[in-house]
C-alpha cells in the first residue's frame, strides 16, 4: 500500500504493526514542548500523493490537539491523498448531554473540531450513550472498530466458567455482547443512588453464581470507582474472586493502584490506551479496519 | 454597549475593567477540568444577539485552546452577533519559520485555527519577526494594541535618566519606539554567539552612559536568558543598577527568581500576562481599541 503511517508518542506499538501488516512507511515526527507549554511538531517523509495514517490515542486529549491540529494540516497542504486518523480511544464522548444548566456539550464540538482537519476517523468502541452513532456528530466518515470479539476470546482462554457482569445499565451493550458470543450468562447490576455518598447495589440472584468467575466488564475504567463498589458488593454476596476487564484503560490519578487493592483476581484491558493492564490486543482488528477501509 | 465580557480564569482584572467602561454585563463562565483531563465550560448569560467579547490571554495556549473553541463555538451556535476575543498575549508567533527540516511553522496553523472560530482578535505587540502584519496569518480583521505609550509613561514616572538598551537585533522595533516617545538615547546591543554556551556581547560606547540608568527592554521574558546575559554584560562594563522591562510576563519554570537573583535593579511587565511583575497597566489602551472596534 502506498501508505505513510505517523504515530504520536505512545502508539510505537500499533504504529509498528500497521507498518508491518500494510507494508507502509514509518514517517518520523517528534513533539517537542517548550518550556512556555507551546508545542513543536518536526516530521520527515515523502508523503505527497500518498494515504496518510496518522495514530494517536486520544486520552489527556487537551494537550495533544494542537499539534495534533498543526500535524494535521501539514500533511495535507503538503499534498496528502487523504488522512486517516486512528484513536482507539476517543475522548470527550461522555459529554454528551448538558447535565447542568448553562454546560457546553462537548462531545459535539469536539467531534466538529476533529472532522475539520482529518478526511475519515477509525476508532475503538466510542462511549456512545446518548448519541447513537458518531454519524450524528461527526461530518467525516467514522469507522469503529469492536473489541467485543478480542476479549471473547480472551475470556474464552483465561477464566472458567465466567458470569459477566454489568456493574450499570449503560454497560449493558458491551457486556450482552461478549456473553452472547462466549455462550455465557450474564447480569446487568441496578446501582441506586441513596446519597451523594452512598450507592445500593442489588443482585437478587448471587446464590445462582457461586461456583462462576465473576467478570465484571465496562468500556472505560477512568476513576475505577464503580469496579471498585462492585467487586465489594461481589464480595458481600460471597461470589468467587472477580476479573476486571475494561476496553479504555483511562485510569485517572491512583486508580489502578486502587483497583488492585482491592484485590480483584485479575485486570485486564484493550491495548486503546497503552497501560500495564493491556492483556487484550485489539491492533489486529484496527488493522483489518483500515485494510477495508483505505484500500 | 449591548454587550457581555466572558473571561477565562486569571483574566478577571481586565474583564472588570471592561464590563466597568463599557457598562457591558459580565457573563459567567467556569472552567472544570476533570480527572482525566477533558474540559467542561459552563455559562450563565443572556448573550443572544448581542456583542461578545470572550477575554483569555494565551500563555500555555495548549490546555486552553480547547475551551475556548468550545465557548465561542457554542457562543456562535446560539445567536451572538460578534465575537471578539481578547488575547492580551498571542501564543506560537515565535514559530514563524521551519529553523529544522521539516519543522510544522506553527504561527500560521495556530491563526488559521483562531481564525475559524472567533470574528476578530484584539492582542497587544504581537511577535511579529518574520511576518510583518498579523494579516498574513489570520483571515479575520486583528487589532493590535502597542504598549509603547504605557512603557514610555512608566520610565518617565519611575526612571532617572535611562538610557534604552535592546539586548539584541530583533527587539529594536520596541526600544526605538519607547526611546523616541521619552527623548532617550538607546543602544542595540549586538550578541554574537560563539558556541552553545558562549556569547560574545559587544556594547562599545558604555563609558559614555556611566551616568544613565539602563533599561533593558523586550516583548517576551520567557527563560530570561536574554535579560540575565545583558545584565552581567552591563555590570562587566560598569553601568548602573538594572531596570528590566518585559511586555509579556511569560516567565518559564524559575526564570522570575533567577532575573531577580541577578540583582535587577527593578523589573516590571505590562498586564498582558497576570504576574506579580506587572507594572506597567495596559487594560486601558486595550478598552479603547475595544471601543474603537466593536461600537
Amino acid at each position: 500500500m502506498n501508505a505513510v503511517v505517523f504515530g504520536f508518542p505512545g502508539n510505537e506499538l500499533l504504529v509498528n504493526s500497521i507498518s508491518d501488516a500494510l507494508n507502509a512507511e514509518r514517517g518520523i515526527i517528534t513533539i517537542h514542548r517548550f518550556p512556555d507549554e507551546e508545542s513543536l511538531v518536526r516530521i520527515e517523509a515523502n508523503f505527497a500523493g500518498k494515504e496518510i495514517v496518522v495514530v494517536a490515542t486520544l486520552d489527556h486529549p487537551d494537550n495533544k490537539i494542537l499539534p495534533l491540529y498543526f500535524l494535521c494540516k501539514k500533511l495535507k497542504a503538503e499534498g496528502a491523498k487523504t488522512l486517516t486518523l486512528i484513536a482507539p480511544y476517543l475522548a470527550y464522548m461522555r459529554q454528551d448531554k448538558s447535565f447542568h444548566l448553562g454546560e457546553i456539550v462537548s462531545s459535539d464540538y469536539f467531534a466538529a473540531l476533529l472532522s475539520s482537519f482529518v478526511d475519515r476517523l477509525i476508532t475503538v468502541d466510542p462511549h456512545l450513550h446518548r448519541h447513537h452513532s458518531l454519524r450524528e456528530i461527526f461530518t467525516i466518515p467514522c469507522h469503529v472498530v469492536h473489541s467485543s470479539s478480542a476479549i471473547s476470546s480472551w475470556i474464552r482462554d483465561k477464566v472458567d466458567n465466567p458470569v459477566l457482569i454489568g456493574p450499570d445499565s449503560e454497560s449493558r451493550q458491551w457486556v450482552s455482547q461478549v456473553a452472547s458470543e462466549i455462550h455465557a450468562p450474564y447480569v446487568i447490576l441496578n446501582k441506586e443512588r441513596l446519597s451523594d455518598r452512598s450507592v445500593k447495589i442489588s443482585f437478587p440472584d448471587a446464590e445462582k453464581y457461586k461456583s462462576f468467575t465473576p467478570v465484571i466488564m465496562d468500556d472505560i475504567i477512568s476513576t475505577a470507582h464503580t469496579m471498585i463498589e462492585t467487586i465489594h458488593h461481589l464480595k458481600e454476596v460471597n461470589l468467587k474472586p472477580t476479573v476486571c476487564i475494561g476496553v479504555h484503560a483511562l485510569f485517572v490519578e491512583n486508580a489502578y493502584e486502587q483497583l488492585i487493592h482491592t484485590a480483584a483476581n485479575m485486570i485486564a484491558t484493550c491495548n486503546t490506551i497503552p497501560h500495564s493492564s493491556n492483556k487484550i490486543n485489539v491492533h489486529e482488528l484496527i488493522i483489518q479496519e483500515l485494510r477495508d477501509t483505505i484500500v
